[in-house]
């Protein structure tokens, strides 16, 4: 009997972890996710993902390739480890490449999750057709990657496209990447409900005080469906957003002029209600170049971007090694 | 006899035009410059500027492969068109490759100032040896030109590297080109001597005063010169330069991570009263990666980056004709 060949893909993000294992046209076998549960540490998580991926390959019956690791960022893609990711506490120099390399043995090829998504997108989500884009990822955190001529930005050490912590708000709010007036201190989900909170409790009225019980549980999600409700606040809260975000992605097309910017994440599915005013406000503000020839875009692949993300890594590896192979 | 083959470099300034012949190697064999004398319109400044190159070609008794052409943005390179430089008024939509190609009957490759230096940075300049690397000139205004794997991002429509026009203060002072907060109007020559002024104006003492006629006459120069006097706004005024500086600097550097950032423009040429202070705040701002690997140098090229750039372009097209034959 033949061995079925695999890849797999892991997404490890602040808040769950999804595997795929597919076939090596990337088509998906076999799926899953679990919550990351910080506290349990680096290790810990890690091993437990690991057993996860096993017995879906065992399950399979098959044998495998390739790994792609999608991880929340910095990390140092050349020796394979992660570097003190404000969303995963406790992860600094963790050897992440190493342990599954060596529970494996077969190439793990890994990036910053916000890169493999970037990926993602051109292989089979909504960059397919665009050589040159920008892709955002707007969740707990915002992360990017850059698409130049077809191929990833790296970068000189694989941190390129942290277009989270370009500066939006010059000695604005503190940032978890320790600098201060980040996009992602601002635009990203945490962002959003932190500035929502903040109103709140300095004494602001708002219908969101009605959709939780209690302040802590205000969510971007809450701030976005009250603005639908019309809240003032929230309404004040989102346009914000928006003007902050149009700053930050306006600062990428002066630069680099791409043919499309890609935006995924959980406060980007709120779709063309962040979309729509985000597009008016970039095309009015840029005039230094036909801004509103460049396509603002939903992600294709949605909460799926990661895992997708991962698999397109892992294809990567196993390109690679069928290119060993044959030489 | 064999004809020598010869490239060509024009660079076309509000202020002055330059012209060099090369060997196909780059290696310049012939040089000479003067005054655009815009008043003069678009067509009489070409048409003597293809004079002089026309007598240059002779004289060396060479023959053209190709043209570059540098010139002041902004730029439509597609149609190889002028779109109302401020630094050349009247050039609005004159068809400068047309009448090149008209005269010489070779392939011109037509870019603005700011790409052409980058391009000369990486071939005969500070860039040598990077292969990513971002290219600023700071000067009256602030263009830039952006390397990624060896070749210059040119953008959707061509216009990519306007990181002169990356806002660096959220509903800032107006710039130039229409939108607020730009890079440019606070820390290009005209942005730092303008904001000068302002502060005198209001009422600042300062040596400046006396350093000038009237206060019209303050230029960045003025302020570079009074903070080395140890002058107390002048140094104001400088260290704020550094800080919105360090901000653009810092949005390129976290988007690309590249190997290096390369300043250009009679404003860097203080050298290092701007690099010192430069390096130390953008590698003490950026927390997300190792910042301080990424080299902040000084333009090997200074004013002759303009021919040398007109060059770079040449030798592409060169390249291209080499391309074509051989297919």
């Amino acid at each position: 009997m033949q061995v079925k060949q695999l890849i797999a893909g892991i997404d490890i993000g602040g808040t769950k972890i999804a595997i795929a294992l597919a076939a090596p046209d990337c088509r998906i076998v076999a799926k899953l996710s679990f919550p990351t549960r910080t506290q349990d540490g680096a290790h810990k998580i890690i091993e437990r993902t690991l057993d996860e991926l096993e017995t879906l390959v065992n399950r399979e019956q098959g044998e495998l390739a390739a790994i792609g690791v999608g991880c929340a960022g910095p990390l140092d893609t050349e020796r394979g480890v992660t570097l003190s990711p404000p969303n995963l506490p406790g992860w600094n120099e963790f050897p992440l490449v190493e342990i599954i390399k060596a529970r494996f043995k077969v190439p793990v090829i890994f990036d910053n999750d916000a890169n493999a998504a970037a990926l993602a997108e051109h292989k089979f989500g909504a960059g397919r057709g665009f050589n040159n884009f920008v892709y955002l990822t707007i969740s707990t955190g915002i992360g990017g990657g850059v698409i130049v001529d077809g191929k990833l930005v790296r970068g000189a050490s694989g941190n390129a496209g942290e277009i989270g912590h370009t500066v939006v708000m010059a000695n604005g709010i503190s940032c978890g990447c320790g600098a201060r007036g980040c996009l992602e201190a601002v635009c990203s989900g945490t962002g959003i409900a932190r500035r929502a909170r903040r109103r709140i409790v300095d004494g602001a009225a708002s219908v969101m005080t009605t959709m939780v019980e209690n302040v802590e549980q205000i969510s971007a999600k809450t701030v976005a469906e009250a603005a639908i409700e019309g809240d003032r606040l929230a309404r004040e809260i989102w346009d914000e957003t928006v003007l902050y975000l149009s700053l930050g992605l306006g600062n990428i097309i002066v630069m680099l002029e791409p043919q499309a910017i890609i935006l995924g994440g959980g406060v980007a599915m709120t779709g063309e209600q962040l979309l729509k005013p985000l597009r008016e406000q970039i095309y009015s503000q840029i005039k230094i170049l036909p801004a509103s020839n460049i396509k603002i875009l939903r992600a294709g692949l949605e909460t799926e971007s990661g895992v997708y993300g991962a698999l397109a890594l892992a294809s990567i590896g196993q390109a690679n090694t069928i290119e060993t192979i044959n030489t």
